[in-house]
């Protein structure tokens, strides 16, 4: 079993609200009381930590304490991109000064990630994208999301960065919306320290298969972190690991396997009506669980099928060690 | 031309959030403002409203009077069914409690509406559902789905009452997700006074065929009210109408000549980005011009071609008129 | 364990095609060879033929014998009311004649299904419905539909019918859709012989929630016959069982318990690039691996869970019982 | 208005068949006769040729003699690497015979391409992928999909190749399946005679923006041909063009004129139930009426309301050009 180091992002544990339950679904959430929730949980040993904080004038000093206090360290620092002023892009919005902002504000969060020790800053920029037809120029679009992450990107280079792309939402389209298209903006980048956080729920919402796309990713060098989740694979659930697709949840932590996966897997999710100490213990529980079915994979039985791409022996092989002894492997 | 009223959802004027731009898109828009907003538009000239109202201690007397100070009228009261005390569910929550809640501010709206002289109270229970494979007894949910609209038609038999189903959003499976399902559950309710109010966006959404799902509903003689909009058939996006499915939206309001729809014509946005305003008036000249282009329509051609199922005779007949002289007859 | 006796369309044994590899995945088989073919699977007992029969000049008399000497039950005849004369539709063809021809067909079916000794005659239409925005009118297409099916099934009063719902393929739209609209339309016929077919994988690609959709039917008593198979839910793929939504197949065993099911379970899979008899093998291998699960579920704790519309305790029961010791109870 | 030259996949003028109406939707249609409609069209110059050719013993020479008569150019070939023997996969195949088979059979299609003066060899390689999880090892996937290509195209440096990425069908997940990832595999090639042939449907199914992937494509360089139809988004249904997405379908056509695009519009249709003649002629009908419709389009104020991302102005633009003097611009 790979003995995964777990983590997750902070907003897991704060106030969820949407545009119906305009109240709602909790009570607000300091970034220090989301810190210690997480650490509730037991198993979460880093974060991904929104920047400017929750609640009112928490400093970076109050954060690093609570990290320590609580045996918790920061993976990376995410700039909210996409707040009100932002709603018509942060790097692409169509005007120079909001731009600007958030290219500031992208190089405030370089600090933050080295006061906190960061490994990494994450852009995941929600609203540069476009909502109409003809309603954007797209070649705009590109470049701007180019030059404003390169910018950023190009102030520190000993810093590591990472998109994480999503198909849409908020922003009906988002740019940065595959992991394909993701790989050849950083490209046009043209800098070493920008990469991609990969999230299965977005891979799965990309209507990718996350185990191929993942290793895309990997064999060009730019895999930085990955994050977990669920959804019904049309729309960004953000629900617990592995409860809607096991199947192909498994196959992707075979993949990490395969890419020799050391860093940590951070959980990605809004238990809107759930309790979020339970819901990240139910994601961990299932991720350790489906380790061990990979523990007990045969694997060159899998490879000998694949090496025909024989589907039926593949699923038989699959099957057979996730059910147990319910597949008896003879009755085949 | 057929001289539609127009109307709308008061939310369309209102103050909009969602879960990543949680500092709302704009500032916050009381009833009686968002009022005033909708007697801007000119052509706007009915209103689905919210209740509870938004805004300090906002009284009925009061919306009375803008309404009638603006010229508007009330179409239809709307309790808010989704706020954060039914996030499991309203009529369906597990809670027997929430349920009387939730039926009381049924008949708390009926009061409403009767005080506002609207014409109907719809019913649109967005977290009525679930969100993971297992987490609900299905029988049970349709049983008190039904019986919690009965409860409260039966309450005042005078009242019409209406049920706007969606796919999802907020909850990630809601029940009232279809035209037809629908229909199956107020067959249940057996009671005479609720129908359906057709969101054309919602029947995208549900990958239905909207001038198919509006003469089903039609024929069974349970439609109620009308809304219009457009989105990318993957999610609400409630966008102006017929800003992407242009054709579908012609073909929808043939349908509703077919139908011979006297009744006014609601606009279903959220204009997250845009100025409301302007949005409605976007919609409603889009829709003039579809009507304008209907009237041209050559009817007795288009049913000689459906009469022989002529695809593209048919659309030949309406590109052509859509499209002007572009698409000469005789090309083709 | 539920010891369902399992069946299989027919096709599945038979020669594949598509519209590309127009030189068929394999060599040609007729309805006798298939009938071997699927009783060297072992547990297949009963089969949906299609009629009329593949090669030349099969007649009823060796089917019957095939069927005998194998060992192998007719369980339902499906007639060829998708061939190139239907391509603009069977029952709801333009062409009175072909409307007519396609009843007559049914009849046919009647015949050969008393035959045979088969339970019911299916109806799957797969020409009925439209391909473009505005070439078909609706309400006919509802009427000829409800016509066609009636006009076949008051013929025989005795027989049973099943309609098989699909969203499309190979008609762009199909008429009968979803569960809900047949209900709908089965309603409008007025007879009490016609149910339907569920089919797993239709469920899944109208985007249905399958346990809930089976409940659905059941309870309004029009339930006939049950097909399993998988697919990847935007198309119909016809997999193998369980490869891709393994929660949602148990999850609709499960609901096939709660009704009480005693009927077979029937396999409808196109292995285009597999073996048939292993494909057919794997997914019963499968089903009974999951009815093993079910069998280790804790009833009355996901009961409880589902009282509260706890998710993530109802997951947990769930897959601590399907992944086994890798999900310590204590943990949570 | 661009004054393109017209041209069309030679499939469409040819016998359909699907894995339902097994008889097919027509009688067979050899290669020269389907030539021979194709000049029919009147407007059709430029076809896209399968090789091999369909009927008995059709020439080189009688193809060309064929086309020489009716006025047509070969301007793309494009072998049959979708047939049975490929149905694991061509380039991709685990059985290296088949893969020699494979790039053989692309060789001899630059052969054909030379002796008709064919402006490319296109590669749609329908069965590469996979169906299940667990089935491929993707990693070599990639590696022979790149090999594949590379291998053929190195093979004839002065030919130009291009290929089709679609997303799926007929491999239930296609490895060629987006833009961006062809763009990607190409990179992988190191060879520079292999670009991409956009397809709009495909673009549509893929859920891309077509608009804005065909100017990423352009921008590096790598666009080679363009192919027009429409369809529901779900699914490669292969219709008319505009007959589903006319705004889209427009927006396309301006970024074909942003991107200066002077080589022939390709039709690729599979009218099932329509005269293909009279459905390339209502493609060609609507292109050109779009194409009237951009020429009239103020490109100032668009362009003016694209700088600042006004999505209503953008529209209002773009819908009362489109549908005329039904948006009179002072309403707004």
């Amino acid at each position: 079993m790979v003995n995964y180091e777990f983590g997750a992002g902070i907003w897991m544990f704060q106030q969820f609200i949407d545009r119906y339950a305009t109240d709602a679904y909790g009570p607000a959430v300091s970034t220090l009381e989301a810190i210690e929730r997480a650490a509730e949980v037991g198993d979460i040993k880093v974060l991904d930590i929104n920047y400017p904080f929750a609640g009112d004038d928490v400093t970076v000093e109050q954060v690093r304490e609570t990290l320590k206090r609580t045996g918790l360290r920061a993976q990376a620092i995410t700039p909210h991109l996409y707040m009100r002023e932002y709603q018509l892009g942060s790097f692409t919005n169509p005007d120079p000064n909001v731009r600007r902002k958030a290219t500031d504000l992208g190089k405030k969060a370089i600090e933050i990630a080295q006061q906190l020790d960061a490994k990494y800053v994450k852009f995941w920029p929600g609203q540069d994208g476009f909502d109409y037809p003809f309603q954007a120029d797209y070649r705009r679009l590109w470049e701007h999301s180019v030059e404003g992450v390169r910018t950023v990107a190009e102030s520190a280079p000993e810093m590591q960065f990472a998109i994480e792309y999503k198909a849409k939402e908020p922003r009906v389209h988002m740019f940065f919306g595959s992991a394909a298209r993701t790989l050849l903006a950083i490209e046009d980048m043209g800098v070493d320290n920008v990469g991609i956080v990969f999230d299965l729920g977005h891979s799965f919402f990309a209507k990718e298969t996350p185990a191929e796309a993942l290793q895309m990713v990997a064999r060009r060098g730019k895999l930085v972190s990955v994050e977990l989740n669920d959804n019904w694979r049309e729309w960004d659930d953000d629900m617990a690991v592995g409860s809607v697709h096991l199947i192909e949840t498994l196959e992707f932590l075979q993949a990490l396997r395969q890419i020799n996966w050391q860093g940590p897997l951070l959980l990605d999710q809004f238990p809107f009506r759930e309790d979020a100490v339970q819901a990240a213990r139910a994601s961990i529980s299932t991720i350790r669980a489906l380790e061990g079915v990979l523990d007990r994979l045969d694997l060159n039985a899998l490879t000998a099928a694949q090496d025909r791409q024989d589907a039926l022996a593949a699923q038989q092989i699959v099957l057979t060690t996730l059910l147990g002894a319910g597949i008896a492997k003879d009755e085949r």
